[in-house]
């Protein structure tokens, strides 16, 4: 079975509102199992409405329509499908009946306008909408159904769930379930070629990488007739990510943020963190502490935009800062150095670089950075070059500090375990 | 002339991501003066991204494709045009030289598959991606122009704005002129009422009012024949926006966000800045570092999460911790005043609060913030109550912290320059 959406209102299509009923609906299609080929958008006009449903309908089993439900004139989503399926529209009594109670409930005027909304095509069948006045409808023809919803999300995700769910999952010969599987220090394309045969492979199980801010989330998916299965099918193609990726993958959990990957590894291993940061400026730190629960590892951090200020919080020293300069291995080593002492934590992350767009020079271009990262008094440096936006150099700065932090702690622990220390 | 977009990824019809850049586009060719009807979302299907290039081209005069410009297997929209539109691919040597310098200076490891990414429909011509490594095609044919765009929206924004925008605006007839009037610490349904007649009147300048976190954008628009003519009728509006709003209004620049308006504030009373954040945790910071030659005004900042943070980085007092607790007036006011005196700077801003989802009380609830400002000794604090999740509580501390800042900075000002100091 296959469902497709078509969204109507020259709002969308104006980018005054971003169209998030889209995402929704998608999603909840996948998760019910049925396959999706096509959105689209059209306006407020009936010509275009009704011939969007034609061909919608000639190439999809099932067609939801959302918006353009609403009292006033150019609301035409009805008259479009109505037109389309050659159908006339009749007033629905107990939807006319639940408007003009809604009304005399809520003390609102009701205008003649708001009649509109208990039309429906011959044939079709309303459900009441439990948010708004707008009611849905259901039309079943010539073994197609065509759904038509309200627009707004609250007024639709009510009778989507309540109403619509049961109806598709009826009509639905299976389920489709994804795990996701996520990847850091590896590029997108290190990433493909590794699994080149899983990712073009045309087994039943799909593997599609997307590309995050320093990330890879690889969706690993699988359709069968129940989810038990469907997750049967799942579980050894994410095990073989995981055997081949190794340590690049920090979580296999939809909810797993990298930091929270990070801080659960400081809790994991009864370590506290600080951080000083230059060119990120407290991002990092803001970034770590968008975890739950972070105070048990995270106490203090500082922020030294200014030379002085790594004199001063963390005791650089004034001929590092002159020899090398603030953006250089030797000062992030020093910072990192100078946090952990200053702050009694086991771990600190140091960051310094160029964010641009001024203050670049030929030697040290606008994108270089130097991360610093202290692990019980082990210090390892990284030099990066970021291109992009101020904004995007610095994001790119506060995901490579936590992934080196992720990296430095992982070593230390696998060295001291393999007796190394 | 009219423009339609494809929107090329599997991603959105599995509801992975929500469609921004659909939003995006659609209001800058509103701005364009371009008519727009439809907009299609596709997946990574070779015939069905062709036979949505071929429907489009067939009733719109330009076709952006957005997407699936990637180096993997499954990025097939150049495929999917080139075949569309009978065209071969070739390489394309600048990108190609591009890329791999790309991979040159950021050291990370090239693939085969990055080659993928220089590859055009013949007789394209390539656009560079100043943000990643997947360059922009456009290609004219047969009086017919089709533009293949980055997905991700960094990279699709800054080459639309450098290199479409150019493009297009030879291809339209009127032009739609827009100003941006940018209001803090005012709620929407305030503005609302004071501009009431503006935002519902039905003259030839619309005013559209647009709530960001603890701010409101008001999108004043008109259109006419060429650009002096429409700005001629924004203008005014915009003066009687400004005269009614008075201080709320910190800018009518597109590009000033509220954060470079406080830096901007700072510099011009030539005051340096100082933070101090827990509940925060660095964004503050993060975000006024944002603005380009904030190291004039700002020279460090404290992230003091612990109480024990607290006294030895800010000079809280035990007792004061004991008897208010870290969510008090009493100790953001400490904060702010121990950060000032450490840093010798002007002005000091402080935040502590519940971002939950744990750690709230009933006499001091989840969303719990409070915010101290010193300016020049004078310390302002207040009382804020947020919902939401912990993100968006700290998203809001942060905000508010800029607008309280902005606020006692030009309290201050007024009162020195009126004689009540």
């Amino acid at each position: 079975m296959t469902v497709e959406t078509i969204f109507v209102g020259t709002e969308i299509l104006l980018g005054n509102i971003v169209n998030t009923n889209g995402a929704y609906l998608a999603g909840r299609f996948a998760g019910l199992g049925l396959s999706t080929y096509y959105q689209t958008v059209v306006g407020d006009n009936l010509e275009r409405i009704c011939e969007a449903v034609r061909q919608s309908i000639s190439r999809s089993d099932i067609v939801i329509l959302c918006g353009g439900l609403g009292p006033t004139q150019d609301d035409i989503t009805r008259d479009g499908v109505a037109k389309a399926l050659g159908l006339n529209l009749v007033t629905d009594e107990h939807s006319k009946k639940r408007i003009e109670e809604y009304f005399a409930r809520s003390g609102k005027t009701m205008t003649e306008n708001n009649y509109r909304q208990a039309l429906i095509p011959e044939g079709g069948k309303a459900i009441d909408n439990e948010c708004g006045t707008a009611p849905g409808i259901v039309i079943e023809k010539d073994g197609k159904t065509v759904i038509l919803l309200p627009g707004p999300p609250v007024e639709l995700k009510a009778m989507f769930e309540k109403d619509i769910v049961p109806l598709l999952s009826e009509k639905t010969d299976g389920v489709i379930y994804s795990a996701t599987v996520k990847v850091c220090g590896k590029s997108e394309s290190e990433i493909a070629t590794i699994l080149d045969d899983l990712i073009n492979g045309d087994g039943e199980v799909t593997v599609a990488p997307y590309a995050k801010c320093c990330e890879v989330h690889l969706r690993v998916t699988a359709k069968a007739e129940d989810e038990k299965t469907a997750k049967k099918l799942v579980k050894p193609v994410v095990k073989e990510i995981k055997s081949r990726l190794e340590e690049a993958v920090y979580t296999t959990d939809d909810d797993t943020t990298l930091e929270k990957a990070v801080v659960d590894l400081l809790l994991a291993n009864g370590l506290t963190v600080t951080t000083v940061e230059s060119c990120t400026g407290g991002l990092l730190a803001g970034r770590l502490i968008n975890v739950p629960g972070v105070s048990e590892v995270f106490k203090s951090g500082h922020i030294t935009y200014s030379n002085k200020a790594k004199r001063k919080l963390v005791s650089v020293k004034k001929t590092t800062l002159d020899k090398y300069g603030a953006v250089s291995a030797k000062v992030v080593k020093e910072m990192a150095r100078g946090a952990t002492m200053f702050n009694h934590a086991d771990v600190a992350v140091a960051v310094s670089g160029i964010a641009g767009p001024d203050g670049g020079t030929e030697e040290k271009p606008v994108g270089l950075v130097y991360i610093g990262c202290s692990v019980c008094g082990e210090i390892t440096t990284a030099e990066y070059h970021f291109t992009g936006t101020r904004e995007k150099i610095r994001e790119c700065a506060v995901a490579e500090g936590l992934i080196l932090m992720r990296r430095c702690i992982l070593e230390y622990y696998s060295r001291v375990t393999f007796g190394e220390k």
